[in-house]
């Protein structure tokens, strides 16, 4: 552990504060990189919050006010775990700075935003990257890696569900602390920026632009009583939200997410369809890849489930020996292996705030398709 | 087998006129009827043709014509497994005759084409019945049960796809015995009425009428040579279709069929989401039927997979013992067995011409969506 | 339907004789075979039962005496659909009348026995076959095929299991119709000739013999009202038996079977392990195979599930369309087309009553091994 | 992280080394505990090996001889990860230096060898435990609670096998670094001690002491290179192993391991049926549990698969959130975890020595059998 040290100032201490301490804890213990993470400063509104939290994960200090956290000369990054409505102003704070940021996902809560914080990062030139994690999940990989060397050959079909079910009783209130994601002010969307833009990076990332779409969305339970008010308000989010599209490389696209699906926890899937081979994930076996090759002989032509905990596999020969498999933590630590790696090498990781934006660009179509019940071209750049 | 006979006439012997009879053959076998099928006639052009035919499933006689089998006072239902392009006519034909009619999927090309056969057959008053077999796949029969048992509470969610791949080579003729699907004047559309018209005729059994769509369709191969011209020739159907729907009873629907899918060979599945349980199914392993129960235990929570072979189960008392699947082919028995068992109190069995011709106007609505790029409504009755 | 008439009097109509009598009525309009079989007569102990059955089934007359039955000049094969007990004394007299014998499994309940049809079936040259019918499941064919190809190299393991759970109440009787399977008297052995003779038969032909084997089992409810004389009695048979074997290959194998495994109805299983590949199949899905080849290239190793159902399937061509898959009664109508085309060859068609008997010897050795807790050699021929 | 320091001794830096290392630098993070583990001294033969590893994983301090570490009084706990034949000396040592003891699986190669760990823990009252970390992984965890609340009934059987496939190329040599298993003088058996005693050991624990076995043996590759001599040797080992086990409670079991099963990693599967219920797990989706309950309505009766992620599973409410799965390594965090937590209060954690010597006994009488050819029966204490 004798590696520059790259001193870390986290905001935002709930969930995705604490799968981002563990990556950064973690990481040097398992790949060989430039820099060396240092938990320098955790920061959040409450203090006994933050005091604890840092105390959990050995932050070396904390902060209370975001600002002060930019202003401090011994932070090298950044971390943005805080809610969608924070992003922006803290990512042109720490921008401005000359901090290395690496922003939770959705880059923002509207295109709009997106578009000053690229401007932000590509003003001060600072490293920056968005949280899509399921990129670097092995399978996911793994599937990148196929089509690219042409395994699939012409792309006819992709398809994507991002199912969950934890909001279907009436009785779930919105807003505030855990449940920000049900209101449309802080979050700017339902599931459409929270679930649908994890499947839209990885489809993008796998099979390029996507040109237009049609939409709908829907709210299943209209009202709900808001946390912060302690009345019962209307429900701005969509509970629901699926589109067709149509990529740039003329193959078709269905989307679906939805917080009502009961049965399912985090059941993101995808599969493409190519001429020769197709491919197929699932986050709820996420150490899995599907793989269907046409060229494979007739007599035993087959799905293959393909266990991705072999050393060849992407990233797997960091962990332990073929057939143990890791989780959802990891994908984390190999986003943050990815970032150091390029920093070192004065280079940038995917996706930066740009590559991200596109995610942004379809989700805003989306919403904008279901709105006016029109087909909606994603705006360009 | 010492049953009031009942004198079949098949028109059309290829891959559906060999499960009817199959069916008719077996069906006396397994369950016990008012009505023994006869297979008394088999028709088609080719004079060999039909008489190897009728030879191997024992048909007493051939036609060549199908108004002359029409015609035989000895014949008391007309199998029609025709291509789409003679049903109406057929149909029409067979009502003045006063003959039953079993109509293959779909109705018909168009909805005005289902129009006038279900005038025809209402006005003679004739038995009537589409091939919808699936609905009689004990496990999908299941779902039914459960559904209207109230298992799954208010539904939320409907998705379905029926994949395949087997046009993908662009060396694949159109038109002509066993491909007359890719011919748009005779299949009246590709994928949609094939293969979507199973999905909606499902979906709607299972979840009542869908109040509008917006869909999507390609055409992958755009020429392809045409086995009657011995041409290239445009390609008029539709190779994939998706579309998003909204049900009367307010749940959300996707739908996506292509024979593009590589790797799939008829992988038609469907999931529904409700407040308290879940269902899905899948043609590929059709004996099975999956479940999810959230009212279970919280520690023994899981996606129940059905083995459907229970002799409490739909259908399954007829057949063999617990364990021992049946297939595909076992659907068709059990129509004729209900259609049977109906004819035998003078009552109607599902789906009669008018029940189907619900799938019709979602079909034309789904194309006239592909073909305007805007939301559709399907039409009422 | 004008092919040679084969006629065909069956013996015993339970479970089996359904299964048999579907196979012979079935297997002309699929497959082109020099015999077209004929229901000549079916035969049982009570008249209205043996008449229902023949009524249900088109049978020509009915027999209440099999011994008049096999008297009879018309009947060209008889089929031995009844209790172990009788199989022996049934066949003696068939083969002296010159018939052809179709016997179900087990080939009797001893090996002694067992010896004797050999003998006499042999004497009299007559056709004969044990319906060992899972060997014409077509993944089991497959498997079969990929063996004797090659595919997997040198053998290391096979593991097989039949798990059923229907015996678990101690409120089931013993003894009489439907239940002579509990009675040692009747049927000779529990699971050991029941349900581990098919397990060992598959294995033998796909691994070839086995040389010795140690096995336990074990009678999980010691005693259970006797059907026949009312009285609780002493249960005599294995509820469930285990054994590891050792294969004349070098190989090892693993056996099991049971009727105490909640949550299974049939659930025979196999694997075989060899150096370069491994295959996997399951009777609860008997309509795939799972096929692992470590020749692969590594990025895409996996176990494949094969969905046996194309046209190059092992007899799949006779039946329907890739994806629809077929059940468990097309198993019997595959050995009758194997049993007649050898038969119009001259040919005899596996396995024969003296390819059947190594399944009794080891079932013989099994037993033993059980009783005196040693290894037990198999008796060679 | 200011609780009372735990100050930790590691000696072997190989696999295990890593593994436990991971575990004891994360468990604070995410476990509430009394005590947080110090990394305080790694001990390997090789100096760069063990400096470069204690610089990785951010050890205090290295040694090269663990008599000096055991001497050491700033150490509270000895972590043996060595190979099977250094397990009791060191033991020994460092239970005679009063250390709390952590011990890799197998306890020793033999069950004397355990009897003096025994002995010596004992004497000197030292806390002790051996990784048998996959009673740990939730869903395991999950299986032991199902089975002590009842849910299950009268146990019939229980079957498990630990099937791996990486010696089969006669090529890889024997003994040395990273291949020391195979070699009988250091490991004391092959798949036996190595694999099976997992497997023994959840076994034992969910469904309690075995009495006797009967089992068989084989060495495929007979001869290997050395890696230390360099020269060709006989292979000691039990490359595979199978037995049939009596269970005292009356159930029967069997047990496979092998190291020859193409196309499985570290497939460890087991499966328990109950007189009510059946529970089936498998490694390589070690966070899903099989549960099939015949109390359920006989309409959904299915095999569930429990996604063990929810906050009420076993260990889950420390991890992510639903659907999120966690992997192989875990287990050891867990185990650590529940050891810290019992060390606080002065209570065992299991498995002590004794317990897992119940494991060596086992191994051993199954070591016996195959050598003997005859059932065993376990030695009691």
């Amino acid at each position: 552990m004798n590696k520059k040290p790259w001193n870390v100032g986290l905001i935002g201490c709930g969930f995705m504060g604490r799968a981002h301490s563990n990556a950064y804890r973690k990481v040097g213990n398992f790949f060989d990189l430039p820099l060396q993470p240092v938990l320098k400063a955790a920061c959040a509104r409450t203090r006994s919050d933050v005091t604890a939290f840092a105390n959990n994960w050995g932050y070396e200090s904390v902060e209370t006010d975001w600002r002060r956290m930019i202003d401090r000369k011994d932070i090298d990054a950044i971390d943005i775990c805080t809610p969608n409505d924070t992003h922006r102003e803290i990512a042109l704070a720490a921008a401005a700075a000359g901090k290395a940021i690496l922003c939770e996902k959705p880059l923002a809560r509207t295109a709009a935003e997106g578009a000053d914080m690229i401007a932000a990062v590509e003003r001060a030139k600072v490293p920056n990257i968005v949280w899509y994690n399921y990129r670097r999940v092995p399978a996911v990989t793994l599937a990148k890696q196929l089509i690219d060397a042409g395994k699939l050959g012409r792309i006819f079909h992709y398809r994507a569900v991002f199912l969950q079910d934890w909001t279907i009783s009436s009785e779930l209130p919105q807003g505030g602390t855990g449940l920000w994601r049900l209101d449309k002010n802080v979050a700017g969307s339902g599931v459409t920026g929270d679930l649908l833009a994890h499947c839209i990076d990885t489809a993008m990332w796998l099979n390029g632009g996507i040109d237009s779409v049609t939409a709908m969305t829907e709210t299943f339970v209209k009202e709900r009583k808001h946390n912060l008010t302690g009345k019962v308000e209307a429900v701005g989010i969509d509970d629901a939200c699926a589109f067709l599209a149509r990529f740039g490389n003329g193959s078709l696209g269905t989307f679906e997410s939805t917080r009502y699906a009961r049965g399912h926890k985090a059941l993101y899937t995808f599969e493409i369809n190519g001429e020769h081979a197709s491919i197929r994930w699932d986050l709820h076996d996420l150490h899995r890849l599907e793989y269907f090759d046409h060229r494979d002989d007739s007599l035993t032509r087959g799905w293959r489930s393909i266990h991705v905990t072999d050393r060849e596999m992407p990233y797997m020969s960091h962990w332990w020996v073929p057939g143990l498999q890791i989780g959802y933590e990891h994908s984390f630590v190999h986003q943050v292996a990815d970032f150091l790696e390029a920093l070192g090498q004065g280079k940038e990781a995917a996706p930066t705030f740009r590559q991200a934006q596109l995610t942004q660009e379809v989700c805003e179509a989306v919403l904008k398709s279901a709105a006016s019940k029109q087909w909606v071209d994603v705006a360009g750049e």
